[in-house]
């Protein structure tokens, strides 16, 4: 045994949501070997005292542009557009493989140090997101975002297209890397920023090469509504129609999404990455989870970019699902603190197709642990452990991130990540390229 | 001098807003002493290096229950009256002024932790509370909740009745303790839980005795409607016939406001406490504080009780405020960052009635600052420290916070309050006390 954690408390997100006190739990070649109430015959060559500690398994990111740290802030309290257009997109154009690489190490630092052991990320430089994940030891499902802003009366040459070039040759370094590590995925980036040529295109191609695919869904209302006036069908019912969703696929923010929509989701197996913060923020709307759930969705949770959240923190999207559940059914029993628990982690790992390698402490499965401090005041006493998780604790209460069994983060140190390096790099290469010909005084300083 | 800091960026929070980077912020005598670019002639007694730190006023938080802290995730997710009913009265019922001073001083340590300096508390067994705020070295308003369920027929003998001489007592024992840093507030604890008998002698008697007022106000629709039911009158209305806001008052929650209720309270200088987390997670509704200010009301910020939030994290607050009205506005622009920020500080201050005393670095003002480590992977790039502070940052981003410029809290350690002994007596004394005829057993342990 690699690694013990002794007299902790596991919250395993197992199928019958046991929550095990003062137990041990085990780690060998990675995975979880060891649940028991009673210690281990053999000696582990380290032991973890866990008292006082929560143990559960890592969360798990659905929706995520992490190289989006690099604006975090940049533009906030616009209207939607004036955000994308007058600041985000500029801004955008400017980035090269180098500064999404810094961004990202920055933006996976800040995963691990909140808990998050996997993420679906979805993105442009590509080759440079999946060096960073390979780097860090973070999982990754990662799509290559792809727009086409031609006209469909025009031919669509698939091969001869430079972002699905650059998908197959993802594909063919990355897919797969570090036995499954980091996956490869396609991506509409939506329906509002493609047509029809594209979405037949990638689909046949995903579902060949068994390739998810990630996409955004009814974000906004006038998304929603301009796609049924142009097709008289919803973006959920035109991409279906289209081959999107024949691979495995995760539709993001499933805002202004009808009955229909939900129950034909839930036929066709795709699960919706519900976005709370970013959704208020931008005021896109507050998703029907409670909706989607009864129609028999899988839901997982997701921060969106850095840029219109301002962090990577999922327990802070926890309790913002909860909170807005409640808030929109008017029902205080809506979305019980377990809900979005198993939104961040169970269901994640469904959405990610990693149901069997993790989301649960379970024997045999991966050892993507974290461990929680529950002796700081705001966790005391702790009467339930579930609800502490969701409505008191914080990403910050995270002191322990494990994948796979190695220690990525703990107690202020990334063991994988030199982030003083990725904090000079941003200072010194990527924010002079995106931001050089912005005003060098920060809009406050007047002194 | 008796403390620098030095090379920071101070978030002022002055009428200009003004934002100062690299700059030299000086503390005397617990006052704000000096601000400016360049360093001081004279020699501090002690400096703080300030780079890579953010200092700003102390956060305010308007609306709590401080002792509450000891029912923390005890029933969540229930509705309000299975909550109150079955689960938080009967607990209450078993508290004494013991077990009230340990979870206070659970909480004021939460409190300094995520940097707030000073509260408005609403609870009973105040003299503990008083006991436990004196001690940890906190600014406090704390007010006595008083309900009356006679008949309002029924003769009332203000003199006579326990909870008004034990009013009458916190005030002579605490009011202006230590220069002013406990005031006294009167407390009619809501329109639904009193009649006019005790909102004409409490009104009468705060207006004499020069003391606050602090009231629940409209925070459930169900509240809101019978009132107007029984008296013709919405709360606001009825409360104000009845002397209640003859005197300063701050009104918690303010949830069904009507727009006659906002001019009313606006004319009458009564400040609405904002309450976003627990209006949403006890499905009470959603503040239109857009409109509050609008009407031209003063609104600070409140956490409410840890049992139903489930923490005092101002921080988290502030987000929620800016996330909800931005929500329910349908506009991203509505509520800026500065906007939350202003009701967490400033705001807070008149609503207190410390405005000429904190809420802005100020010279003159005294030295309530917290620092924050804006060197955390969530908090770079810094475009804009004032949107870093509302939509990235956290109370955890809290390193130090000081009260009149002594030190209450500093990385991790608590300089007024022995968090162990408090622990000991926590788990010792006021568990025991309040849930021993609870199963021992906590629900989720099934191995």
């Amino acid at each position: 045994m690699d690694t013990l954690f002794s007299h902790i408390t596991a919250v395993t997100m197992d199928e019958a949501m046991h929550v095990y006190f003062d137990c041990f739990v085990g780690v060998t070649d990675g995975k979880i070997a060891y649940l028991s109430k009673t210690p281990p015959k053999e000696k582990p060559r380290k032991i973890i005292n866990g008292e006082g500690m929560v143990l559960m398994p890592g969360l798990i990111n659905c929706h995520t542009h992490l190289p989006m740290s690099l604006l975090r802030g940049y533009a906030d309290d616009y209207d939607l557009s004036t955000w994308l257009n007058d600041y985000i997109f500029p801004r955008e154009d400017r980035l090269d493989g180098r500064a999404v690489k810094a961004a990202t190490l920055l933006s996976i630092a800040e995963c691990l140090r909140f808990g998050v052991t996997s993420v679906s990320d979805m993105y442009n430089f590509c080759d440079e997101i999946a060096q960073a994940v390979a780097e860090s030891g973070i999982k990754a499902n990662i799509a290559r975002g792809i727009t086409l802003f031609t006209d469909e009366s025009e031919d669509f040459d698939f091969e001869a297209y430079l972002p699905c070039q650059e998908l197959q040759a993802l594909k063919e370094k990355w897919d797969g890397y570090d036995g499954g590590r980091i996956r490869v995925e396609a991506s509409v980036h939506g329906e509002y920023t493609s047509n029809y040529r594209l979405w037949d295109a990638l689909g046949e191609y995903a579902l060949n090469e068994h390739l998810g695919m990630h996409v955004h869904l009814s974000e906004t209302r006038s998304e929603h509504e301009s796609c049924k006036e142009k097709y008289g069908l919803t973006p959920a019912q035109v991409l279906d129609c289209h081959h999107v969703f024949d691979t495995h696929a995760i539709a993001a923010h499933c805002v202004w999404l009808e009955p229909e929509d939900m129950a034909l989701l839930a036929k066709r197996g795709v699960s919706a990455v519900h976005c709370p913060v970013s959704n208020l923020k931008l005021a896109s709307g507050c998703a029907d989870v409670t909706a989607m759930i009864k129609a028999g969705m899988n839901v997982a949770l997701g921060t969106d970019g850095s840029a219109s959240n301002n962090n990577l923190d999922l327990f802070e999207e926890m309790k913002a699902a909860a909170l807005m559940a409640k808030g929109k059914t008017g029902d205080p029993t809506a979305m019980p603190a377990t809900a979005p628990l198993m939104m961040a982690t169970v269901c994640g790992a469904r959405a990610q197709r990693r149901e069997k390698e993790c989301g649960m402490i379970k024997l045999g499965m991966d050892a993507d642990l974290i461990m929680l401090d529950f002796t700081s005041p705001h966790l005391m006493p702790c009467h339930n452990v579930i609800s502490q998780l969701v409505y008191a604790a914080s990403g910050h209460d995270v002191i322990m991130t494990m994948v796979r069994g190695k220690i990525l983060y703990a107690a202020g140190k990334y063991l994988t990540i030199d982030l003083d390096s990725v904090v000079r790099e941003l200072a010194q290469y990527a924010m002079p390229r995106v931001f050089t010909d912005d005003k060098k005084v920060p809009e406050q300083e007047q002194a």
